[in-house]
């Protein structure tokens, strides 16, 4: 039985996991889910996960929510299939550099880029304004937590060493619609920022995900 | 070599961290960081967390940062040490489930408990004013997810099911800071929310953890 992935093409939080799954070479099935009408808060979403938020994935039994839970359930329960982005082979050091860049991603990198592509892409999209204090304040926060991606990346190739691992792959998602929209220069001003993306993107399994993004 | 981890006693992300290393019952020295004079925004401690913030770990040649990324670490680095947090000898299920809470935690509580008790318990002490409109918002966004919790602990003793993980360790630390403000009743008013507060924190580890806490 094949893996469902509840979710959109659009939804930024989808494609984080969408991107492992095709990384991984594992078949799925993207089942949508109508956001617009919203069916994410009615019940028999809700029986998926009480938050009412997508992406939901279902692995037989086993039903799980929050991105990077999903991803985290698939490099580890798959770590055979596909490279094994956990490093869990690797010695203490490079497992632990893993662990610090997947926190760095969700606590330090994913708050002001996730409000800032809601305020300037998504917002838009939906009808509604754009608040540019917002936008001013996460720009700012942003930088700042780049500028150290910055340093971090002129001495290492990926963010946890010399391989790309399962914390690269997590900030994809929202670079990608972060490098379409009028902040791209955050990434793009940045040279070793710049060079990592498009080292990253430009893996097969990337390509493949970002080919049904609709921006 | 004994661990260290740098941090102060008031804080609740090193907290996190002291919380786990007594439940394993490993010994560390709490090294001191001056906040108050900066300390934390200078090269020395840059070169250990270049986002200037503690705690940080130190293990031998092994450093690093963000709370939950030293606490996934030492958790499956000292698995055999103490208790397995991560239950990673479990079925895929019930591993499933320890992913989800743990992000759930990072994800949906974290935001507007640190916000809510940065608001009401650190500015106070640091000599900043409360902002009201910011804790009404946190207040009514905290209560929307801790009524899922509520439904999730009226059927399971723990968050991840029927065993203590990591998953509940980690909530520990805002927990205990927001019980000692105005808005405690987000979690005294809900039945198997507090219940459950009140098994996890009459574990010896967390009562020796919470000794030191100034507050
Ligand atoms: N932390 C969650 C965030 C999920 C999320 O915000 N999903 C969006 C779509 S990308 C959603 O469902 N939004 C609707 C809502 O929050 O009501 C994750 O990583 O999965
Ligand atoms: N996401 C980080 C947050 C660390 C954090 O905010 N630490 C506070 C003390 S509890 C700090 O160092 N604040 C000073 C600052 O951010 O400048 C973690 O979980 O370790």
């Amino acid at each position: 039985m094949g893996m469902k992935l509840y979710g959109t093409p659009l939804s930024t939080n989808a494609t984080r996991v969408r991107s492992l799954l095709n990384e991984k070479g594992i078949d799925f099935e993207l089942v949508p889910v109508n956001l617009r009408a919203g069916d994410h808060k009615r019940p028999p979403f809700l029986a998926l996960n009480p938050f009412g938020q997508v992406p939901v994935l279902q692995d037989g039994d086993i039903i799980l929510f929050e991105s990077r839970a999903i991803n985290r359930y698939i490099a580890s329960r798959y770590k055979e299939t596909g490279p094994d982005l956990l490093r869990s082979a690797a010695g203490p050091a490079e497992t632990a550099a893993v662990e610090v860049w997947l926190a760095v991603e969700s606590q330090q990198f994913g708050p002001p880029i996730e409000e800032l592509v809601f305020e300037v892409l998504i917002k838009p999209l939906i009808g509604e304004t754009t608040d540019q204090t917002a936008v001013e304040r996460e720009v700012e926060r942003l930088g700042r937590v780049l500028d150290v991606y910055e340093e971090r990346l002129s001495k290492n190739k990926y963010l946890a060493g010399g391989e790309f691992t399962l914390a690269d792959l997590n900030h994809m998602t929202y670079t990608y619609f972060l490098l379409r929209t009028p902040q791209a220069d955050l990434v793009t001003s940045r040279s070793h920022v710049l060079a990592w993306w498009e080292d990253i993107s430009s893996r097969p399994a990337w390509k493949k995900t970002a080919e049904i993004i609709p921006v």
